[in-house]
Formats: structure tokens, sequence, C-alpha cells
């Protein structure tokens, strides 16, 4: 074998260091292409509005900056905008792009500013969408989960405890806890996007600037809930946001795995509770009889990864001292495939779930007289044996359980929370208030960045 | 060197299962004893207004329950209580108390419930305590923090990028950029508290009893928010839970291992900022001249060791499929460890900020020309020179800069969030809005839990 | 609830210091005791043959503490020895024994020395015996496996893919799967202890001693392959070692966890396959059917709290700079929890797989038609049709396949490694070389040691 | 801001499912594509050499599609291959490329083999040749390292501990500790490297194939050392060679990261010990005074970035049970991606190395006389005086030691591995040892692969 392409490098050192310092940015930072251009429209019409004479831009300076900032956007949205690897980054693109139009107002654009606070409103942007979508994916994989229950509302499952068959379970019990679960890891994204949700604008490479700039404005115009208001914070905060939601989605993804690593036993020849559609699998090159549950086997190594990502992103931030260091260059990646992993995650899950069909026969088959157990040492309690002498009693008995009614037992836990005590439409009004605020904050987000582009 | 100490135990293989299965719980275990109390204690008089007859417990049997249950929190308070290794576990200990007071009654009380859920509810009892210290540690801290930014308003400091001198800052600035990072630390313990305020008793072993249990009246009585909903749910959060407080502990440490690190080095003799109290630092046993900054090299390991528990416990429940799982025995150390880490370096760090004395001399002197580069920069640009050509203009004239005022260069930044912008006020206010929430919130659980043993 | 034990310190600053930076290892050193006092002793005998007038040490003053250090390491093996708070470790521990004894002369010892070095030395010392343990733990477990794989050499057992039945396969080759696996893992704690195999005494504090030491002699009487050579490497290679030993762990915890993994899938009701041993799992409190496969969960939770301090440690190194640094004292849990975690999952595995019993009715009941297909389709192949139309055939007719004997299928693998071609007795060679390996290493070390202190 | 690109593919599940499952292997796998193809072509040689009858493929058509598949490796080299979606993975590519050609012949390659296998074999391919120019990267950073030394044998240098001014230490002994550090770690991308010298091919999907395959040939002709045994472990053993290769690499990432935070901080203007070259650094948008060292930042948060690519890996192997799971396509991307990010570090890093200069004046002028301290209690205790007495006397009189010559200090450090007794022929030697190693092992396997396909 030959050697390795960047072994073609040899001998031009300075060619070899731009690729080492701009990393995977000239890729990624397409991303934020769209995100670059509503924080500097919002930068510019800040600038026009400070009271210095001459001002750093005039009003009608400011509305040509953002009218070439939403021809830049949209490029970006159609997926035709273009990193040079001369530009190094997204901002010194756009600003390339802004002075190719409008000359020396292109490099006005760049006072009271820093690439570092650009960065960290990109970021915050671009975050603030994704989270919205990932909260969404989340409250669509609660609602197949919630779904499946709602179909299967009275359908005996074997619980387990140590994997094993321990005590009457119902196919809703199973879909509502892993529901409950996600609409959990829903609210840690919301608590996410509540920290994300403040501006870093105007705090430039994090000691601020000698001008009256108004970063209450700037916050405003781009409908954050307010400035950070530190400016050295705003932008150490860089790296901390990212490990926040990354911490976030890690949740979300080891409640995902469970779920995957339960569906591919339960779909087990061995088991047949269950059955995922077709498409969820894929066949063998070698095995024509195979129907592997690849996309759940996915989702399980996909948590690792997410997790791998976190614990990347977190020892990023352990290893280096306060003040902006370019070590933050490289949360990026594993922030950005994160997301991306998450996002997909989540809705190709939602998908599977709701496509899953039962085989009631081997549900009701799969109970044997220990199943009941627990629950006819109890019924002796109810009796008035103390619990630890009816537990021997049925523990000497277990034959006599054989012939008990899988269905009878789980209709026998009414308290809350119980086989007969879900509170099914409790899960979906939660649900559906989840995306309502989702919504409406998409609403709101979207008038903002109207107004402002207008 | 002779061979291990387990090693003697060969041949004895119950033993040294017994060993491997119980682990440390039989010392961990101690610290969950007064939890194991109340969340008994909350059983029985549950169990005790259940309408069944015969009851499960009479009212006075709740009662003598109940207050056999005070002495032996009152034991554990005390340091007294024990758990013998045939205990196995707190939750036997407990039990074997109540059987040798008042024999067939003692075993009534695991009526209706399990140890799945007896450990979580205890876990979650702990865990509120702890959360509540651990935000009013955090606050202590944020509040040395601004304490240090009070006592210095307008004391420059050569603020830093990729740690070289960059910008003029001030010591307000540095330190209120970190109380600012610990309050969103804080927020992020609190979204974990509210995670961890739901009930799991009568969860049992994930599956609900057939007896009329009553969880609504368990988790008020026990001053919870409310249950947490689904059985299995309430048993599958185990572990769960416990990462999401280690994850909030992991962002916390970040930021106290970055101000750590900002303290090493800007007590360095080559930089002479900033003194930390001599009893934060050791000598050596070699070297006659050294005080050494181990307090702030130690909480720098020990953020690796609470991300390192964190990532234990994330990786505990990826492996392990739905259910209870006994995987989720060994993220009690993690856990508990964690805690106390991230506590004791909270505190520490708080009392050395308080203790850190200032060098204004050194201070000033870090500042030379370059640092003031970028300000003259801005202020070419404020007379109508484009940015990048004022940028180029200073780069050439760096020798000019050398007599500028440090002083008055971080009174030039007055937007918000500026050296000279800083509401100090707002984060004292901030500050004790969250000691008041803390101190509520522990009286209002001082109640319901006098209530419950009165 | 009361607050926490450690809030009780308040307001003596100075003991909660102490505590915060002694931290364990009151407990933790005293694993290292026997060590301290050996890596003392050549440090004696060293000092006594230096060519300086008059000498650090006479030959009779060495012979003196030596004598003093072997009682010192008789308590220490007998678990008498104690490290009192005001020792601080276990190093002043030692000499604070010596100095009760011998006076002056105690105080001598650490002539030319630092405790960094010290706990260096003590750390290779006892990392050589424990890997030693471990290898052999090691090798015990593989011996259990290709046991197993005795026991049983041609009985069938369905292989799988993407957990789900895929083609024949064999108890002896899942067996010795494993056993190849865990051998290779034994190769990386050798390569480990080759790491480990170095001696850093003389270079104190990491920057060596103006007097004339002989390191090489040092490093001969404590039967070290050769010293570290540079000093400075000697001191930052703390931690970096323990980090290697504990990823050399971590595979080998990774294979026992899977091995735990299929074991608890093989056991479970609706396979079968297998039955651990009675004491190997527990019962339940509330579920009197339940033979719960406790130590197998135990193990692969193991594996993640074992990863965990491999990460810990990675991730202490990588956020502290060159030189020592205290935050490698926070390195020395992690490290002495993982080798006893690790060993006594290893052991204890060893012991599951040698009792496990087989139900070969259930291994063959399991084949179908459809494990048979991959076979069938490779004798199409063999007989002139195209392997990918061989597939298709197959495909369509997997019903023709139901009446395959398992028994035949895996003796018609006698390819190298195959079901009917593998090699048992290569692998129990194999294993024996390692066995010799340890024993020959242990002997000439104790050798050493015994001229040591003769 | 417009949703996210993945959102358009809603409503074509199969679509979905098809990214989501295929992941980047279009891309990653152009790395496998040479590998590939040497892989395809031993088994097609093998193949031909199989007694049965009719012969699978007959001598001649084995020369056929080996001369095919030399012609695929070109292009391959050539960065011409491509991979189509509807081929899904490199190996369907290739597969397709020679059915193009040669009809029904292309598609009997498959014969006795699995992706699986082939997938496997690749990928040791593959790292063979990666980890030979791994450790050669590791050698020239090592002989970078040593060469800085010799420029500077007997240059001073403030030795630190905690960060802090300690002992006098030399610049050559700072950078041969490094070097040494660099050599270790070479030793464990060998160990990593004899572990991935071993033959997988034959093993199929795990179980083997009922046709009389010549394991031993096909490993031969690949030049392997041997085939990996079993069957079923050559499958299990992905990912868990990736992770072993992931941890030497992490071990040598932590290596590169403690040189490049002592480099940043020898390099602040407060020590001005070294200069990097400017090439190495980057200047500020903002700050025009600036030349920040990116590089030496990068390599320490890719350190991160490479241990958290071990995690993932490590964490992928643990969650999933044994036999083959589609888990491990995750393990591909950390893994390609680490050796990727390890070799980009280390060329990078020697290269700055060989470029540093340094400042003698800074680098004497930073001895205090606390530096002298250690040596002259040392000192006095040569002259009898106990060292804790010496160690007061000189705590007592620092001030006596301010006029210490820096240069004197190192030269009186004479043992080995000392200021003074630095063997740096030594370590020259080794590393032309290791690099003679890594040709001959080139050429060994050059030579192999030329035979193959002659």
């Amino acid at each position: 074998m030959s050697t390795s392409p960047q072994r073609t490098t040899v001998g031009n050192i300075d060619e070899e260091i731009l690729l080492f310092t701009a990393g995977k940015d000239l890729v990624l930072d397409l991303q934020l292409a769209e995100a670059d251009c509503i924080g500097s429209a919002a930068h510019a019409r800040m600038l026009s509005t400070m009271p210095v004479q001459p001002p750093v831009l005039t009003s009608e300076e400011a509305d040509a900056l953002i009218a070439e900032l939403a021809k830049i956007r949209d490029l970006a949205r159609a997926g035709q905008f273009e990193i040079r690897p001369e530009d190094q980054d997204v901002h010194l693109a756009v600003e390339r792009n802004l002075t190719e139009k409008l000359g020396d107002l292109g490099k006005k654009i760049h006072t009271g500013r820093s690439r570092n606070d650009q960065v960290a409103v990109d970021l915050r942007l671009f975050a603030r969408d994704r989270l919205l979508d990932l909260m969404e994916d989340s409250a669509s994989l609660a609602s197949a989960l919630i779904g499946f229950a709602e179909k299967h509302p009275e359908l005996p499952l074997v619980g387990r405890t140590h994997m094993q068959p321990a005590m009457p379970s119902s196919v809703a019990l199973w879909a509502s806890a892993y529901a409950e679960a996600v609409l959990e890891d829903l609210s840690s994204l919301k608590h996410a996007f509540t920290l994300n949700n403040k501006c870093p604008l105007g705090a430039a490479a994090g000691y601020g600037v000698p001008i009256p700039i108004d970063r209450q404005l700037s916050s405003d115009l781009l409908g954050f809930a307010k400035p950070l208001h530190n400016v050295a914070h705003a932008i150490q905060a860089r790296g901390k946001l990212e490990y926040q939601i990354l911490q976030a989605m890690g949740q979300l993804m080891i409640t995902l795995s469970r779920i995957s690593q339960d569906l591919m036993i339960f779909t087990l020849p061995e088991f047949g509770y269950f059955r995922i559609p077709k498409a969820f699998g894929t066949g063998s090159s070698i095995m024509p009889n195979k129907n592997n549950p690849d996309v759940l086997e996915l989702i399980r190594s996909k948590c690792a990864l997410v997790l791998g990502y976190s614990s990347a992103v977190g020892h990023i931030l352990h290893a280096a001292p306060g003040g902006y260091n370019r070590d933050l260059q490289d949360a990026k990646e594993p922030f950005l495939e994160g997301l991306a992993t998450t996002s997909a995650s989540t809705r190709i899950l939602a998908r599977c779930v709701e496509g899953l069909e039962v085989n009631p026969e081997r549900l009701r088959g799969a109970f044997d007289g220990g199943v009941f157990a627990t629950d006819a040492a109890l019924a002796l309690v109810a009796e008035g044996m103390p619990f630890r002498d009816a537990y021997h009693h049925i523990k000497d008995h277990l034959a006599d359980l054989e012939n008990e009614d899988p269905d009878a037992a789980i209709a026998r836990k009414t308290h809350l929370g119980g086989t007969n005590g879900l509170d099914l439409p409790g899960y979906r009004a939660e649900i559906d208030t989840q995306i309502d605020w989702i919504a409406e904050c998409r609403k709101r987000l979207a008038d903002k960045l109207n107004a402002l582009f207008s």
C-alpha cells in the first residue's frame, strides 16, 4: 500500500499548518453561514444606532449591508454559499462577499466585534434552531410511544428485572415508561435551550470594546431572552454551552439506546413479542435467512458516539485555561455531529415505534407461574400474612400459579401509574403542551428575524 | 511482597461472591440510613390509610413503626447506626432493627414495596438534601467571586486570549465572569433538583402491586412535587437521575477547574497578580523554598474524577437493558463520591477566593503597548477609518502605545457587561434570590418531615 | 434530614484543607506500605555504597535501617501498620517509625530522594505484583474457558450475528473465542508490565540530586529491568503508567463484560442453553421465583467503572502541564480501585465459567432451517453455482433446511479455527507458557527482595 | 432560519433509513479501497489452491481477478475509485467493478467469505500501514526532541513542580524527558501493531465456512504474522483492535498535549524561554499585536478528541453482546479520525520542535535563590547534617542563594539521567533502531504484496 494522502504535503510546512489549524472549518462552517448572516445583520443595525459622530454606519449603510446579508443567507439556505480555503472560516467568507459587493462598506461590519463573539452568536443562533427541532423530534418520539400504548392499552407483557421474567407488565406500561423518560429528556433539552437563549454579541474578544455599543439592542433584534452580561463570560461560555447541549443529548441517546435494546430482545425469534417494520432491518451478504435490526443496533452505537462527543468537549474545556483559547474550535465538530446524530436517531426511532407490530399470542404465552408469584404473595399479605412469611409460602408453591391469567393480573394494578392506572391522556396532554410551546417559540423567532431583515 | 488481601478468600467461593455482590454497600449505605427511615415512615403511614379489610397496618401500628424509625434515624444522624454483613444493605438493616423491637409488625413494613423503589426513594431523598447543600455552596462561591470583584471594582488586569496578553481587562471582570458561570451551573443543579423532586415509592420492582396503595399520598408525605407516574419508569429512572446530577456537577467542576487554573497562573512568581492564602498551599519535603497551590491543583484533578464518575454512570446505563438491573448498584459509589467531591471542592474554592490578595503594582505593570492595540484601532475606526485599515495601521505603530494608562482603558468600556459597565449589584441580587429559594425549600421540607414523624 | 458530615468542620479552615489535600491517602496508602519499605531499603543500601566522605550512611547504618524496614514491612503485611493523620501519607509514616526507633539515623533515609520518586517507585513495586496477579487471574479465566470447551468439544450452539440466530457454531468455538481474547488482553497486561518494569528511584523531585547516587544499583537491588533514564521523565511518567495499566484492564473488562452478557442471554429461560451455578445468582426480596445473574450484571457495570477510572486518569494527565503536579495524587484511587475491581471480576468470572452447566437439548433444539442456509448456499457454490446465485436460490428454499443436523454441520467446518478445526491443545500450551512465565518472574523477584533484606 | 437539511427527506422513510444505516461509509470506505483489493487478491489466490473438484477458481481465473484488482487498487491510490450510493460500501463497490469487467467470475470472489471478515482484514491491512506511519512520525518527534537537546546540551532551565519554580533543570533534560515518553508511546503503538498483525480472513461471518479454505495461506500471502485462530474471535476482535490502537494513540496524544502546554507557558512573554516558529502561530482579527500558539492549543484540544474517540469505541464494545453486531460500523469513523488526527498532530509538533528557538538570557535570568535551595540542603547533608535539619536551615537562609550559578548547578547532577548524566547518544541509537525496524517491516510487506500481485 502506498503511504497516506497527508504524506503528500511533506515539505510545504505552511500548507500543512494551514490544513491543521483550519481543520474542517471550511466544511463545518457551512452549517453556520445562515446564522452568521443573521448575527451580522443585527450587529449592523445596532452599529447604525450608536450615538457617535460621525456614525460608524448610517442607517442607509446598515440597510445596504442587511440587504446584502439577506442575499447571502438565501444562498446559504439553498446550499450555494461557499467558503474558500483563503477565507479560513465562514466569518471571513461572508465579509469577503460583502466587500466584493459593497467595497469599503463591507469592511465596516467588523467594527466593534471579534470573530470570537461572532462565532459565539452564530453557534447560539444555530443551536437555538436545532434544539427546537430536537425537542420536536423528542415530542414525536414520545407521541409514537404513547400512540403504541394507546393501540394496546391492555395487552400483557412479561415484566423483567435482571433481564429475566419477573412480574406481570403490559405493552402500554413499557411504552409509556419510555415516553415519560423522553419527556424528562425533553425538559433537559429545554433547560439547555434556556441557557443558550442569551446573546454574546458585543463581547468582542472577551473584553468588550471602547465604543458605546448597545448589547441589549443586539440581543433584542435577534430574539434572545437577554444578553449574557459579563463580556468575559460571554466568550468563556463557548464550549460550555455546547457541552450542556451534548449532555442533554446524551441523556436522550441513552433513553433511545435502551428502547432499542429492549426492542432487539423482544423481536428475537426466541421472544417474538414485537416485529419491527421490514424497512428497519437489513439482510446479510452471506446469510439469506437474516433480517437484522440494524437500525436499532446503530442507535445503540450512536449513543456511545454522542457520549464520546460530549466527553471530548468536556475535556477540551477542562484542559484549557480561562479566556478564549483556540481549543474551542475543536468543540465544533463533536457538537455539530452530536446534534445531527441525535436528531437522526430520534426521528428514525419514532418511525420504527410507529410501525411496531405486536404478537399477542407470544406476549401472553411468555407468562409462566413464576411471573405471578409476587402478586400471589401480596394477596396473602392482604389477608393478613406478614410479607416475609407470604414470600416463603409462595416460594414453596410456585407450581400452583401456572394457570393464572395475565390479563387479570395487569387489571389488578389499579394504583397511579400501574398497568391499570396509567394516565395516557395525561401524557398526550403533556406532549401537546410541549409541541405548542415549540411552535410558539418558532413563530416568535421568525417574526423577530423577519423584522430584522425587512 | 506477599500476594494481595483478596487472595486469602480463595476456596470459600460463597464468601467471595458475597463480597463481590455486596460491594461497598455496607459502607456506602450508611449515608442512606436516614433517608431510608424517612421513606419507610411515609410508606407505613400510607399503608395504614389503605381502604382494605383487615388493614395492612392499623393507625396505631403505623405510629409504632414511625416512632421506631425516628429512633433509628436519630442513631443514623449520630453516626451510630450500623449495617452488619448479614444485612447486606441498609434496607434489610433497618428492617432487622424494626423486627428486633416490634416483632412481626416489623416484617409488615415491606408490604407493597420492593428494595427497588425503596432505594430509589432513598437516593432521591438523599440527593434532594445534597443538591440543596450544593446549590448553597455554589451560591457561596458566586458570592465570594462577586465579593472579590466588589473589593477591586476598578483594578486593571491584562485580559488574555490564547493564554497571552490581549486586551485591557479588570479583576472585577475576571471574577464576575466566573460568578456568572457558577450561577448558570447553579441553574443546572436546580434543573436536576426538579427532575429529582418526584417520588418513586409504590413502584415496587417496577411493576406496581396488586393492592390499592396511594402513591400520591406517599409523595405528599415526603414533600415531593409529585409522584413519578409510570411505575416502570420510576425504577428505570434510577441511574438516569444520578447521571443527570453528575452531569450538572461536571459543569460546575469544569468552572471550578478553570478558576483554579487561572489562579495557578496568576499566582506564579512570573505573574504575581494574586496571592492565595498560605493555608491553601503546601511546602515540599525536599524544596524548602516552595509554597505550592495544592488545593487548586487538586480541584483541577477532581474535575477529572467527577467527569469520570459521570462517564461511568452514563455507560452503566448505556450497557444495561430496560427494567431493573443489578448494574445500577454500581452507580451508587460514583454518585456519592461525585457529590462529596464536588461539594468539598466548591466550598474550599469559595474560601480560597475569599482570602485572595491582589498586587496592584504587578497587575498594572503587566500592561505593555500591545495590550492597548485593539482599543487604539477602534479609536481610529470611531474617527472613520475602516476597521481592517485601522488594524494594519496599529500593527505598524505598536510602540506608540507603551504609555497608555490601564485604568483609563478599562474605564472606557462602558457598555453593558464591559469593565466599566458591570452590574455587580445585579449579581448580588441574583445570588440572594437563589439563597432565599434554597432556604424556603429547606424550611418547607423540614416542616413536611416534622409532620410525618410527629 | 440533617446536613452532611463535612458541614461540621465549617469554621476550622485548616482542618478542612488538610482533609481536602490529604484526601483518602491515609487509607489508600496502606496498600503501599510494604512497597514503601522495600523501596526505602534499596535506597538505604545504595546510599551506603556512595563514594563520598563522610559516607551518607555507613554499611552498618544501612543494615540497621533495613532491619527496621523489614519489621515495618512485616507489620504492613499483617495489616498492623498505621498511618496517622499527622503523618499525611505512608512515606512520612514509615519515616516516623524509623526515627522513633533509630533517632537521627531515621532522618537520613530521605537523603537524595523526594516523596515524588518515593511514591513513583512504590507504585511501580505495587503494580508489578498486582499485574502478575492479574495476569495469573487472566490465565485462569482463559483456562476455565478452554476447560469448558474441552468438556464440550462437539456440542452445537446457534451462532449469532446482530444477536439473532445466524449459523451453526459450537460451545467450544464460543468459549475458546473468548479465551483467545483473554490471552490477547493478557499480552496487553504484559506490555504494561514491561513499561512498569523500570525504576524511577533517584529522580527525586524530577531534577535529580547533586550527589553521586547510583541509580543503576537501586534498580538492580529492586529487580527492575533497568532505571528510567531521564529523571524528569521518571517523575512525569507517574499517572502515565497508571493510565497504561488501566487501559489494559479496560480491554480485559470489556472482554469480561461481553462474556457476561452472552451468559445472561444464554441462561434466560427463553434460551436455556447454559445454567450458571446457583451461588452466582441471588433471589429477590419481593419475587420468590427469581434467581438472578447478579454477578454477571455486576461485571458488566464494573466494566463501566474501570473505563471511568481510566478516563479520569487520562484526563488528569491531559489537564496538567509537565513536571510533578499535585493532580497526580488523584490518580491513585482510580488506579487502586481499578486493579481491585478488575482482579475480583476476573477471578469470579473464572469460577462462574468453571461451574457452567449445559443443556444439550435446548442447544440443539434452537437450530432451525435458517441457521443452515449459508452452509447450504456454499454447498451449491462448491458444485459450481456462483455465490450470489446460490444466495438467492437458498433464500427461496429455506423450508428445505428444517431437518438439517447441527452436529453434522459443525463437523463440516474443518479449516483452521473452525468448529471442527479448533486447536484446543494449542490454547492450553499458550496458557501454560504464560503461567510459567509469571511463576519464574515471581521467583526471580522474591530472590531479589530476599537478598535485599538479608 | 430554515429547518435543517435532513428535514427535507421527511416522507421517504426508506431513503432516510438508508442514509442512517449507511452512515458515512460511502466516504469513509474510500480509505479502505486499496486494502479491500489486496485482501480480495489473497482470497482469490487461496480459493484457486483449494483441493476441491471442480475448483472454485482455476489458477487462470484467480490471475484474471487479481489483475483486475490491481487496476482497481491503482485507481484507489490515484484517488479515482468511487463508491456509489447503491453500492452501500467499498466491498460491494469493488465486487461491482469486478463483475462489470469479468462477468460471473466477478461474483465468485465472494465464495467462502463474508463482508464481516472482509472488512476485518481491510481494517487490519489499513491499520498496519498507518501504524507504521505513526511509529515513524513518533520516531521523528523523538528525534526532533533529542535534536533540540543536542543543540542545547548544557543550557539551564528552571525545573518546575506544581507549575512553580523548583530546582535547576536544563533544556536538554526537558526535551529528552519527552523523547523518552514518546519512545514509550512508540512501544505501545508497536504492541498494537503486534496485536493487529494477525489475519481474520476465512472467518466469514464468525462461524467459518464448510469448504476446505486455507486460512494459513491467506495470512501468509498478505504478510501477516499468523491467522487469528478462532473464527468467532476473528470477528469479535473487530472494534477491540481499533480500541487498542486508539488507546495507544491516546497515550501519545497526552504526551503531545503536555509538550504543547509546556511550550505555551515557556513562550509566554512573562517567560520568554523559547520562541516557536512564526508559521506555527496566527494573528488575531481584532488584536494586531498577537501571535498566538494556535497549533499548540489545537494539539491540546485534539488530545481530548482522540480520547473521546477512544472512549466511544470502548463503549460501543461494552454495550454490544458477542458475535458480529452492526454497532461495530460506528467504530470506523472514530478510528479513522483518530489515526488522521494523531498522525497530523505528531508530525506538526515534530516540525514545531525542530524550529524552536531559545533565549539563553531569559532562561538563566529566571533562576532565583529559591531554585537552588534543595541542592544547597543536600550539600549540607553531604557534610553530615541530617536531611530534615538541613531542610530547615536552608529555609531560614534562602537569601544567601541569590548568586548561585545555574550552569554550575546543572553540571553537578552527574548521576544517570541527571542534567549532567544524560545519554543523548543512547536515545539517538534507540530512535535509529526503531526507524530501521519500521523500514525493514515496510520492505518485507512490500515484497509480499508485490509477490501477490505479480
